[in-house]
């Protein structure tokens, strides 16, 4: 059996069904290469339900899940990911390798960073729209459709959560930062000749830890410094908020 | 302190940080009007976590939190919603009456109805538009605005995630299911002229209990037998699959 186990965004987030699972498990891998927790405490977890964690990075998953595949064949094993299951395409890769190889699956959600937004900054989660990622400008990689699809939300009068790129290897990290994201932005918004002077952005940062932090600014204001935030960041662009969002936004926190 | 609680769509999604709440609290109530788990099992949980939950109708609510947040000034309470905490209004407006009252609160997730859904069919989170919600016709209260946010998000090439109407009272229930919700949607589609021949929908019904159910299907199959789905049934109306969505969709589960 191989479980596909999302862990949440923090320790404590676990739930009762990933705990069982976690327990029957012969060995235990986790994905390591498009997430991690905020507060870094794996180890944690790894005392309390008494089992070790196998990383597994980008490197290794590219060249495919077939050993871990094989194990499953005759053992129970787990592959986590920390918040939900199916955010990342590569996980769908080794569901759809496992059920080639009949090897029988079985899907346990986890608290997901898209339902952790809209809750902390108090705005509906109907009136969010399609999510973008953000993505690192390189030599010959530098795509602007994120912005198309803030832009297209924006006219439909939704938010729009941007994820930010995030880039972990067995050596070195790289999680862009919320200032740059937005440099990237005003640069493509130069280009394509829009006003974003009244766009109202929050960053939400390091959710659900203790290193939580949610920011109400602009694009501008967050552009000029270098200001760190903790992982995860993420920003959300907002439509015109509604009544309920305004009194919200005062009162679930003091943003 | 006031705890917001989500307690998930199963007695075994409920995470550590939830029970670690529930254990500090003096009274435990649970909103019973706008959802419920799939297997009725609140008891179960009732005995897990050895108290009592204490019921709450939707003519309560609207009557307002006032009794509620009087005795979170004094004690642990814990407000508890299945599924996730922030999807309905009126859990936003308790929310604001506590701040209001300088009541703490917590906000504590739960695993969502929205997390759940994309990872049960194989579709991409980042390809899904608005959700709308599919509203029963009344004499004074017809809305058909669902219908264009459907068409918006198929344009954008965008899936559509459809509530279905819950009515719960304490002494009557209903809940649409999904051939009620597709006649309705027809109905619209031809007064706006609007040809759906090739809308493929999922109805997925009982999520993450022993009775989910997962079926590919059209309007025009879905509205013409009245088949009883379980409980909580949600359509999906797809946009145009992509190559990845379509191999997941045939392996993830066998739909």
């Amino acid at each position: 059996m191989l479980y596909f186990i999302g862990l949440g965004l923090n320790k404590d987030q676990l739930t009762f069904e990933a705990l069982n699972a976690l327990k029957t498990c012969d060995k235990i891998y986790l994905e390591s290469y498009t997430s991690n927790y905020a507060d870094n405490n794996i180890e944690k977890l790894e005392t309390q339900i008494k089992k070790k964690f196998v990383k597994i990075y980008r490197a290794e998953s590219e060249q495919g899940f077939s050993k871990i595949i094989k194990e499953a064949k005759t053992k129970n094993i787990a592959f986590c990911v920390f918040g939900n299951i199916t955010s990342a395409t590569t996980h769908s890769s080794i569901i759809n390798e496992a059920k080639d190889n009949k090897v029988k699956i079985e899907l346990i959600p986890g608290i997901s960073i898209f339902s952790v937004i809209p809750m902390l900054i108090g705005l509906e989660e109907y009136r969010f729209g399609r999510t973008v990622s953000i993505v690192k400008q390189e030599k010959n990689y530098s795509p602007t459709s994120f912005f198309d699809y803030i832009l297209q939300n924006k006219e439909l009068g939704l938010h729009t959560i941007c994820l930010l790129d995030i880039k972990i290897y067995k050596q070195s990290k790289y999680f862009m930062q919320p200032y740059e994201a937005t440099i990237r932005l005003l640069e493509i918004a130069k280009e394509k000749n829009i006003n974003t002077k009244d766009w109202k952005i929050f960053v939400v940062s390091g959710a659900c830890s203790k290193k939580e932090n949610l920011t109400l600014t602009n694009l501008k204001d967050l552009s000029q410094k270098e200001t760190k935030y903790n992982f995860p960041s993420s920003l959300v662009i907002c439509a015109k908020l509604t009544y309920n969002e305004k009194e919200n936004r005062n009162k679930i926190k003091n943003v």
